[in-house]
């Protein structure tokens, strides 16, 4: 099939996935899990293939270690497919039900979004655990990994595959396999078959697709996030989570990349600061009122809006609360952002205030995440306003669906005034 | 103001109204509702205005229909703004409160979108359904208001200005009018203020803007309804439902375009409805079955994708449920569809496998509506796959966000296994 044939074929297939029990979905997934046990030694090989096309074309060493899967990797996919497995069926949840008429009652029911496009770089367990997750949902999808996985990406989606036909073929055709260049391109332009995009990669890759398609996008391209010292903090406090938010893994969306500090405790609290970062090795870039208090690159305008992933830090002096809000809302991407203060009211209106997908109190960004919020699984962190915010877990993939029963209803009646709705919520 | 800076305003106003109670927001609304009537006469004498103007340039009858405002109409807005503003509060709803640790306290709490650009046709009064809806919900607005309206919604316009400003200062700049034609394409290209449009207009109006912009669109394009009379159905009430569906107010989105009928039952059914149909001035146009059965105009495979919006119906006989449900996937909107059977068996087939905002049993596809489902007021009807689907109510203009409150915490604890997250849900 090409790529268009896969894309309906997926859509057709999402129809019959809405209609599967539990049960069935968890059987797919645990079969998965005991394939890749079996096929252990035949996908370390694939991967092997495509570890030696890497080293003859130079790939970065950053993608060449997420290119890698070992015996250790594979134990882990199959623990955490396993932990899917086992999360509550988040399909057929009746979050409404409402009695229109004695004999006319309205649900609200979660359902399936329908087809999920998944476009993937390197890592080749992301394949695994968005497939499981889609299964999980009941979501068709069509996965377009990079081509330097594509030996591994093939042996791992073959084990859904055969473990989807042994358990039930309405799954045929449910999770399809792209892989040239050129059908990303075509997958973009596919919104008649295609319902979410979720792309799993560098902020470029995610920037590419946002621009790209008519198809609504889950994930986040930046994650600038800030820490904001207010003149109520506790320094201590202060400067342990600005430590950490920075420190802990700098490589990630929910690292800080601005540190926001009230100008009345600044003169305490960046000197401290300054000691803290140094024997980690974080490089300071402040503005002209920082630069006078501790020694820094002067920072520039830019410096507000870049995600470094890296030990690097800009450092601003902020003369108010509300200036801090206002520059976390404006040069900020609505991620994740904290403010340390033991003042109630302060806490209060930045937590209102903050436009950001995680609004934190007195705790380090690095919090922000599906398995730290508890949420069973993370699909991904998504910036979005509308739908997904934050870390999204399962419900992500879902939507919902009205189903209304009735025993002869028609409007006329009630039009006429011969029949009244009324309208009783009965869950 | 020029555009780009309404938007910009419209987008620095909505980070403060996130932050609004609900007494002041119902205070807006009332005083908008008093002002309404304080100011009738001026508002139908500014209607004239445009309706002069209209007559003038030959406008057509729909149009010119929509555009009055009369003193009755007035009184109708009035209403519904009282009514609006004593719906329960949408904002600050927590959905999930949990403890990541005794100390470490996550909450997800609904929040306005944001910015929501409002693009209409016609109707003045549109303008104030939608402007106390994102009152109510925390919204800030950009209006987009007909041409041929001109005057009748500047007049509206100000009431919610001096209303607004004579409450709250907060609510400066947290709706805007634009009114040029040229505004649209450039309120399209604002994806950096704007969070959402929601169009109201016609269909070439939806589609328009679905296919011109990145923001996220909320609405409908085609209302293609169906009902499936099956085999076990009573047929009686088959031809009642599809009476309704049909001829109730042919003219909108969630009537019967066209319907589907088992090969077992058409030679029964199919007779008593034209009978039925009749009178009504029902235009017919069937399949090959169909037109073996009854009198009817052959149907073309355009007819399966066309919404009359009119009274004519297409018809077509099939095999079996399976087949109705495949043509309605294909051929429909996602919008509203129905199945007429005494099968308890058939009819959860149809509610889980019809890929529809609103599937239904044995009753009427009229019954698609913000109203008649309950749900206090009504955004829209939209037939997206993410966010907000069917009949949408006051929660299609809100998102959430993640709040957490600790104590100092840092993630190097949890990662070193100094501390251990406790994920107890206390809500």
């Amino acid at each position: 099939m090409n790529t268009l044939e896969k894309a309906k074929a997926a859509k057709q297939a999402s129809f019959k996935l809405a209609s599967l029990d539990d049960k069935t979905k968890t059987a797919v997934i645990l079969r998965v899990a005991g394939l890749m046990k079996e096929r252990e030694s035949f996908i370390l090989a694939e991967n092997q293939k495509d570890l030696d096309k890497a080293k003859t074309e130079n790939i970065s060493d950053v993608l060449y270690k997420r290119l890698v899967l070992t015996s250790e990797k594979i134990d882990g996919m199959i623990t955490s497919l396993k932990e899917v497995a086992q999360l509550p069926d988040p399909v057929g949840h009746v979050s409404v039900r409402r009695e229109l008429d004695d004999d006319l009652i309205l649900e609200k029911v979660s359902v399936p979004i329908g087809v999920i496009g998944i476009i993937f770089e390197s890592r080749p367990d992301a394949l695994v655990q968005i497939s499981s997750l889609c299964i999980k949902s009941g979501n068709a999808a069509i996965l377009k990994g990079g081509r330097e996985a594509q030996f591994s990406n093939r042996a791992l989606y073959g084990i859904f595959v055969d473990a989807m036909a042994e358990i039930n073929s309405l799954f045929n055709n449910c999770l399809q396999l792209v892989e040239s260049r050129e059908d990303i391109g075509e997958l973009l332009s596919m919104d008649d078959y295609v319902d979410l995009m979720i792309p799993r990669g560098s902020n470029d890759l995610v920037k590419y697709i946002q621009s790209n398609t008519r198809i609504p996008v889950l994930g986040h391209a930046d994650g600038i996030c800030h820490v904001y010292i207010d003149k109520d903090a506790d320094l201590e406090m202060a400067v342990n989570v600005s430590v950490d938010a920075k420190c802990q893994y700098p490589a990630v969306c929910n690292a800080m990349e601005t540190l926001l500090v009230h100008r009345d405790v600044a003169g305490d609290v960046l000197p401290a600061l300054a000691d803290a970062y140094a024997p980690k090795g974080v490089e300071l870039r402040g503005d002209s009122a920082t630069c006078q208090i501790i020694r820094a690159v002067p920072a520039t305008d830019a410096d507000w809006k870049t995600e470094y992933n890296d030990l690097i830090l800009s450092i601003r002096v902020v003369e108010s609360l509300e200036e801090a809000i206002d520059h976390i809302n404006t040069f900020g991407s609505h991620h994740t952002d904290a403010i340390v203060s033991k003042s109630a009211h302060a806490c209060a209106i930045f937590l209102a205030t903050v436009d950001s997908s995680s609004a934190l109190v007195n705790c380090s960004t690095r919090f922000a995440d599906g398995f730290r919020y508890g949420l069973g699984a993370e699909v991904g962190i998504s910036t979005n306003k509308i739908h997904a915010r934050g870390p999204v877990g399962l419900e992500g993939l879902l939507i919902y669906k009205y189903r209304l029963v009735g025993n002869g209803n028609i409007v006329s009646d009630y039009a006429s005034g011969n029949r009244k709705f009324t309208h009783r919520d009965v869950l």
